[in-house]
């Protein structure tokens, strides 16, 4: 039974997660289109039964998965653990203690469990290939929080100075007090809402300079904010490529310091100045004849 | 005749090529005219007339291939033959079965046909690149698709989670039902459509957080969302770098010092000037005979 | 005054050129503010008269150009001297001919004069780093093309489909004709417009679905057309990482056969084995010795 | 007590350092808060005292660094002891002479002091990043230059152009003097700023097009646009790549062979064998004894 849940190598395995993948997707379109109220309306008690259903079956194999795990314990509070258990919770919650039943719909937090679809799919290989994006985004890490302050700082000047610009002067000159003066940018946090929407170039509008004086600053902003988010894609493209470039080495290793990087052709151990035993370089090698 | 309509080498089969490119334009501009109410309501019988004229020409020109086609029904059901028919098919749908003739818009289907434009404009060289292109898509698929699903997974998850603060939340506050609530996020699909539209920067601004939690998280979301959103271009720039990359260098190895990183049309090696041994240069050389 | 006009070597050219700079900015910056309602009611006098003064002294320049000029009409005839023209013309046309005087904003292509700034502000550098954006995007062109054919279509039928899916079928369920239905999607051209806005991430959001249907599809299209979208980018950017990259090479030449393409740290050339005469390599060469 | 404030080694320094930290992200959420009318109403004596106790600690502590510095009028002039100023200035102006104390919020400059963070935190590693990403900017300085000219050019000509057919054409249609015809682009330095919000993709939609040709030739400038804008993060991307690159590389060239792509710390010549000379590698290698 171990092996149907938490393998899928077996044909059992196989039939078991495919299931569970098809459950976990029902489940999360049930959710979301309960939340559609002209549905809602027609089809609540449909719903609301594969609902029910689906969690209950979550609920069996949660169970299954804790009595057959070898360390119980471990598993519970293993991430996978963890997210199967939110998974199923916020349902029971729902159903015992909110009358209105809203905190259902964190049960899509189910979602999740679709990242579990890379071992049913035999996607491995995609599994590895995510290693790669994350280990691409963890060597910029450094990278990236020095980029986020940065980012932060601009956009909390740029925020407060189109708050000046678009409220507190027109407020001055209409001569109200500022809370009076009706803007868009009407605070700095506002405004710095409106720097982050802009500077990502997601542009939504719903918050625009007026004032002539905000749309020249603004339009530099956009400038210099556009030069700046640029930045960080160049570092994982970058990031990237160089991996991709380094995968270019040989992974041979030394037949007596046993290191294994070295620039694809080397024929001697860079760390050790051993030959390095290729099949295809037995012949002998004139550069050594003469030493 | 099989030449002129399906190669372009002949002056016949170029002037065919073209005409038929010619013929495709118009028709794609008339069907787009042909939706314009005002011009629609003037021109209506000159560009139904062409339009006939061309889907006409398009049947013949249909024909023509299937019969000088070798193998008519494998040409038939391949991908330009498929093409050519749709592209065709719906003015004769929309003439017979639809009396208001809406379904004549599908024609516009003759814009892939516009690909084939490629062959008549001797772009041999573009259709590589395109090759190129699509090579380093593919070699990229693994990642991109694990991408998807990671997106997926955020986009639910992002959009479940505005839904509440945007939805849920103030219903309870104003102690009404989430359906009568009157809020841009009204269910969770539509807010993972607002989720796509702002990871993707597109920011349409139809659908904007109005709450002052809302804007908090949707502003993290969006910093999240952009740098999970540049890693795919990394990722296809990446895979173009190293292409072009690899295209500079030969893998030749020099018979005595192994040297194999040669310029492409090296004769010696740059590194212990030993002539390199490669079938296209055994005739000797005049440069070497004068040393 | 050939040397004052064209060349900027000498103290009297380097002024002329920087008052020249000056005057195009300040031209420019006029015409921009005579567009602006208010401004333009209080300050029109001043405005006109220092347009007025410019103009003249471009025409004088423009004159002196001709005069000086070693064969008047090819300068009369390159791209500058068109451009020289063009961006006095208009202030004269709109005086002369145009009562409402409108034409005379098109003065405003004086702006392209500014790239001849380069030249006064030594940017010679600049111009090269020019050149070689300028390269890499021509090296790309055949790859730009192809991508454009692609994206036209891509635009067409997302397009196409849109329209349906937004008017079409709305209409057909409203058992209206579809010119009478109301809908932003109110032809093919205004759904290409849609398509183009939403794929390159602009997203004005003054066309946007509002169909359940439309917003499923568009959303698919964006992730579609943004996938799309990031390719062009990956060329220029492989593009100017290969130019940085072959930057690397060195620029020697062969004393023998003048190849002067040879990889950092060649020693013999790659193309007809004389051996590379390098200062840091005169110290004997135990490779040389023993052949 | 110059350790204390100005290094952040000694146990007392970095709890300086930590305590000033927490004290700059408190000030500026007050500031930030300050401006949200409903929150002001009600906290706005808490809100005011907090700023005033913090306003006066970096008082404090901006007169402490002036004594414990060595040279007190070079950190007065410095670019932090500047910025250390500005940062309690705003409050005192604000107090004393601006009734309506709006100049507060000017405070919000502390938000600079955060990049000190670096030092509390032991970032050094991210500073060096920071370096390297100014470098990479750096660099690309002369490209980057050239392309703003280029997209400003750019700007003003199709700001130009969109006025002329959404506002010029239109009036002169209408009959009406421009100034007096409703359009959203009523002026040249507006359609400028249309043109930047456009070209960088951000897309308010605050200013639109509304004729069909101005449709038809702003999706041209989006293409156009699109297509210069991704060219400076092509820069910036091909400068880290390059620098990543050259990073794994050494300069060191092989005494016999002069091979000079090592390894970083690479002991022996991948090539022939040789012992490479460096340094840090004299001890003898224990290794190459038993061989």
């Amino acid at each position: 039974m171990h092996d149907v849940i938490f393998e899928s190598d077996t044909p059992a395995g196989w039939t078991f997660d495919v299931g569970l993948l098809i459950a976990i997707l029902c489940s999360i379109s049930v959710i979301s289109l309960e939340t559609i109220p002209s549905i809602a309306k027609q089809e609540l008690f449909v719903l609301e039964a594969i609902e029910w259903l689906l969690t209950i079956l979550f609920s069996i194999e949660y169970v299954a998965r804790l009595v057959c795990a070898r360390h119980p314990l471990r598993y519970a509070f293993s991430f996978w653990g963890i997210v199967d258990l939110l998974s199923i919770l916020p349902t029971y919650i729902g159903f015992f203690f909110v009358p209105q039943n809203q905190t259902r719909s964190f049960a899509i937090l189910r979602s999740i469990r679709l990242l579990r679809a890379f071992r049913v799919l035999k996607l491995w290989r995609m599994m590895s290939d995510a290693d790669e994006l994350w280990h691409a985004v963890w060597n910029a890490r450094h990278k990236i929080i020095v980029f986020l302050i940065v980012v932060m700082v601009a956009v909390t000047i740029s925020g407060t100075l189109m708050y000046f610009v678009e409220t507190i002067v027109p407020a001055l000159v209409a001569g109200v007090r500022p809370e009076q003066y009706d803007s868009r940018f009407d605070s700095i946090p506002q405004a710095m809402y409106w720097a982050i929407v802009t500077m990502t170039t997601v542009g939504y509008g719903d918050i625009v300079p007026t004032t002539t004086t905000g749309k020249v600053i603004s339009a530099t902003l956009i400038l210099l904010g556009y030069s700046l988010i640029i930045v960080p894609s160049g570092f994982v493209t970058a990031e990237l490529s160089s991996r991709s470039e380094s995968e270019k080495r040989t992974g041979d290793s030394c037949p007596r310091c046993a290191t294994d990087e070295h620039l694809v052709g080397a024929i001697y151990c860079h760390r050790c100045g051993e030959r390095l035993g290729r099949s295809h370089q037995d012949s002998e090698d004139p550069l050594r004849k003469d030493s």
